[in-house]
């Protein structure tokens, strides 16, 4: 326990979907009031959250990369977060504020969750939500994600192609997630399930080099992790 | 067209969920620039959407309360719409640019889509994403929304039993949205299907007056349209 006996508090800030603009003035403030200021990154080179925050991080700020082995999974290292958790805990204990940046929404998939889980019921834990990737690649792509009494499902890619179809027929508007190295299989399936035809692959959207393609242009050989798939049945039906 | 042949821009602009501090950057700018600022309002009183955004219009900016008779079912009166998309595009076509607020996301159930599937054949959109509700009710909760490779479904209470009963087991995240009065169906659902011990209710995420309850506390009668339920399998088996 910090000063006084005063913990600090942990927030878990959503930064949006890529476009530096697109982060809220709520997350702004935090970041301008923040003690430390964490981000999820690459073993090397430079983290994504923290390049769509750059232009809101007051300069000398303490900096904390919390760096991540490549994984083929892409679920966490254990001990990487049981470090990390262990820093920010000392911060916090000490009365420091620490604001955890998240790309997109901090529950919407994101990391943080394994921050989270590990010093929510030690310290007060804030989360301001973001723009996800989800509302941005309906925007990048110009048409509803989900109107009227739609049912909207979101797969994330590395399912299994059973437990995908059962569910792709469920919904009126399907996004797929964590495509990266899935792509060629997903495709497959779309084409397989008849819905390639209404799908839209959109990368990297609201960042400036956001592409939206139709399937059949993708190289499935060059597919980001931050892509996605939107099916939508109804076109343009609810006009 | 209007000056010089230049058709004015229209833009969707997400608010956020509530709390006027959600806005994002990019919403304030296109609010600052947009020559006419309109909303959807009820037949009388105050419009939400203007509400969330109010410490951010611009003094003297011309408005258009859009305003919608109380329907049940919730879906548009189509002459409503006509007449707004006609309001609008004389504006756009004397080039003045015009922004359209709308609560949490445009494209995420957002009336928006009425006006842009009226207008987006002739004349310049742009859709601002922002905030939803769906990652406002998790950030509510302090619980993920999504983690791993779950899958998420967002249903829509109107839908009959059925329909949903067959849906909500095949997903490991459930929000159903526009409860309203079929709040007590739904209960009774979830309760039927095993599911209620696990959903929480959250009303006005982020408002002032926001609300988080277990199911068998809410008072069904007093159930508002801004409500979403969050159903979760894992408990906290993220971590």
């Amino acid at each position: 326990m910090g000063r006084g006996g005063v913990t600090g508090r942990l927030f878990g800030v959503g930064v949006g979907p890529g476009d530096p603009d697109l982060i809220t003035l709520k997350a702004l403030k935090v970041l301008q009031g923040a003690d430390m200021i964490a981000y999820p990154a690459p073993e090397t080179g430079p983290s994504l959250a923290r390049a769509i925050a750059a232009p809101h991080i007051p300069e000398g700020r303490e900096e904390f990369a919390i760096r991540m082995p490549m994984l083929v999974n892409r679920f966490p290292a254990t001990e990487v977060y049981d470090q990390a958790a262990e820093r920010i805990a000392t911060a916090l204990d000490h009365g420091r504020s620490v604001a955890v940046l998240c790309e997109g929404d901090p529950f919407f998939y994101g990391s943080f969750m394994y921050l989270f889980g590990r010093l929510a019921d030690r310290h007060p834990v804030e989360v301001i939500p973001g723009v996800s990737s989800l509302m941005a690649c309906a925007a990048a792509l110009s048409a509803p994600l989900s109107a009227r009494n739609d049912v909207l499902i979101v797969l994330p890619a590395p399912l299994d192609d059973a437990v995908l179809e059962a569910r792709l027929g469920l919904a009126d508007a399907v996004a797929i997630v964590k495509i990266g190295r899935h792509f060629e299989r997903i495709r497959t399936l779309l084409e397989r399930t008849g819905l390639a035809e209404d799908a839209r692959y959109v990368e990297r959207a609201t960042m400036d080099n956001q592409r939206v393609l139709a399937l059949s242009a993708v190289d499935e050989k060059a597919v980001p992790y931050f892509s996605m798939i939107l099916v939508h049945r109804r076109g343009r039906a609810w006009i």
